[in-house]
């Protein structure tokens, strides 16, 4: 495990199977517990239909005296009314029991199908389970990781060492990414872990403003899911003072490299992925207009066809641009792709096109520069490539 | 030819093949003449990246003298900077020529690739051929209908026949839809033709509110593209008077309805389109509150993955209604599939899934209805589902 990865003070986890995924190799419960009280912040999915555990936790962040995590994956707990909320609740009164907490101090998280009711008898069970085998060694962390997991081929986790009050603190992240199983849909699921002290007006203010720029400028397809949540535990196990000045810049600095590397983990995992596509706008009058224009080139399914189909089209890219409702001049236009001039200042551009094409299907990764001349503001955003391979997941998932 | 489809009096029209296109079976160049000066209004791309027609036709509508339309499929003129501008205006120019009208008496449509120039040599052989041609029988009809289209799988017309004054008039429409050709974007083109006399203000109106209840209300994959117009030409050679009270109430509705069918021809024909899906919206504060929802349905992918594949996934359905930025109550939601209640108030209804399924599986048209509890406003919206095919359409024309 790189040193940057390890399990940050005062935090015990375990990940289990306990046979909500038909595959017995894979877990589909995780149980993250402070060993003190830690302060949590939430941000969640902006979906007007949330799921049961998004109402619970939104209720209890940011709050000051948190104990545990727990999760489920193979069920989103979405969609299943009053019965629902019971579960979610009920998910936490007997993860607080194992961890000797109120269950008030509990946070729950699903993903997996919409619409059907938690099996809690086999729920129980793992969280029993869960509860014997916690602890903080290297295969406790990615047996955890794995256990928010559908159909993403990786586990995603990502650490970072920074210093506050001159004392090494850890801050470790562990997401999942966009997934299917069966007639479901993708679900965004991050708990970041710190022995940091924060206060929760803070941890809320570092962890939004981490949000904005890492898993809110990605996206697979668009489509907002009903459980979305990414999670900040600081339980001042390692400093007992909340960084201040210089140090809270670091570490907010930290916090946002953190989420950035679970953020593009999520994209390069996205379904029938082939390609992870970076989107820089640069020139803008506001980050708001360069985050419209990157979210609407990474969402044009004609970009991620082209990109899939190895195809430097100029043509969809700036166009998308010109459709994402930001005044611009279109003179002012110029685009790169993978570092090669492909438009200028609002037309085309002389290239090597079969070597930019080369360029695209030798790696993994694909970048987009459009640049604008519009302002200082600029905004990353990362997506994926639209492969058949993404339609045969989400169509054909019955046969 | 059904008699709805009958050309309006006073016009002449005419399909050719100018090597534009590979294919020589296909007409790339059409013609379309009024004898007499005809009212013009235009409806065009929201896209910031227009193409030179666009701005040229912008610039003449709406207008009382128009005497021809000239349009060319197989390049787009998009992105073609100031040669692309006097290349337009090139056009006009011929088509003046042949037609006995002066240069600005013309309007000019162009679809296919961006950023190539136009072969101006093949445009303007064309356009002599197509004068020579010009005619008013069903053949020079369809020939025109088929010199817009680039992929399209079938050539698109309309037809209304109503009473202004007493007189009958005819509404002739002629569209294409969303195709590819080479490193290209989809292009939505119509030209609307009538007998009747409208004021240029009026028939401005009219064609405004046309569009926003059908052509504005489709979509295949949500990319506007630089190309899109509408046109509607009326030069009362049928009726001299403008329709009024009754009589423009009934125009209208005719103007509207030869939109709609256009409008949802094009939606049944997106590239790999398997199915037709209707979305209805009901119960909303405002209307821009149900098209909003309906949108972000007809754009998601995973609801067209999901129809593609025969599935009535209605948690894709709900949730992408929660993800429109409409404020609603989760619990007034209810949802059909084909006529069957999926969702109700809240809460999954329990239906014979296999049944609904194979509902989907047989027939062409999918129809989703979607009702909320907020008002008494609402919208329908057409577009297609997601294929394999169309990935492949868009990814591997290289190939």
């Amino acid at each position: 495990m790189p040193a940057s990865l390890s399990i940050p003070k005062g935090y015990l986890l375990a990940g289990v199977h306990c046979r909500i995924k038909h595959d017995p190799q894979k877990p589909d419960l995780a149980l993250i517990m402070s060993e003190g009280p830690a302060t949590a912040a939430g941000v969640y999915t902006q979906n007007r239909i949330c799921a049961a555990p998004v109402i619970l936790d939104r209720a209890r962040t940011p709050g000051d005296r948190m104990r545990a995590v727990v999760i489920n994956s193979g069920n989103a707990n979405a969609c299943t009314g009053d019965r629902g909320m019971a579960d979610a609740r009920r998910m936490a009164e007997l993860s607080a029991m194992v961890c000797q907490a109120e269950p008030v101090q509990v946070l729950v998280l699903s993903t997996g199908i919409i619409g059907e009711f938690l099996p809690m008898d086999r729920i129980e069970q793992g969280i029993t389970a869960a509860a014997v085998k916690l602890g903080s060694s290297e295969a406790c962390l990615r047996s955890a990781a794995r256990g928010m997991l559908t159909t993403d081929r990786h586990e995603k986790l990502a650490g970072r060492r920074v210093a506050v009050g001159g004392k090494p603190v850890q801050i470790t992240g562990l997401a999942k990414g966009a997934g299917m199983i069966g007639p479901n849909m993708a679900t965004m699921l991050c708990v970041v872990l710190t022995d940091a002290a924060l206060r929760p007006h803070t941890a809320q203010q570092l962890l939004r403003a981490a949000a904005d720029e890492t898993f809110n400028c990605i996206s697979v397809e668009g489509h907002t899911s009903t459980n979305d949540s990414l999670l900040l535990l600081a339980n001042g196990a390692a400093a007992d003072r909340p960084p201040a000045g210089a140090d809270l810049q670091a570490f907010s600095t930290a916090l946002k490299e953190v989420c950035e590397e679970l953020a593009r983990a999520v994209a390069a995992d996205g379904e029938g992925a082939q390609h992870l596509i970076t989107i820089d706008v640069t020139g803008c009058r506001t980050r708001a207009d360069a985050v419209a224009i990157a979210r609407t080139v990474a969402n044009s399914p004609l970009v991620k066809t082209a990109i899939a189909g190895g195809d430097p089209n100029w043509g969809r890219i700036v166009s998308a641009a010109g459709y994402a409702g930001v005044a611009f001049d279109p003179a002012g236009l110029s685009l790169k792709l993978n570092g090669t001039l492909l438009y200028e200042e609002g037309a085309p551009a002389s290239f090597d096109a079969p070597a930019v094409s080369r360029s695209i299907r030798g790696e993994r990764d694909t970048h987009v520069e459009l640049l604008l001349r519009e302002g200082a503001a600029s905004a990353r955003f990362w997506t994926c490539d639209l492969t058949a391979e993404y339609v045969r997941i989400n169509a054909e998932y019955h046969t």
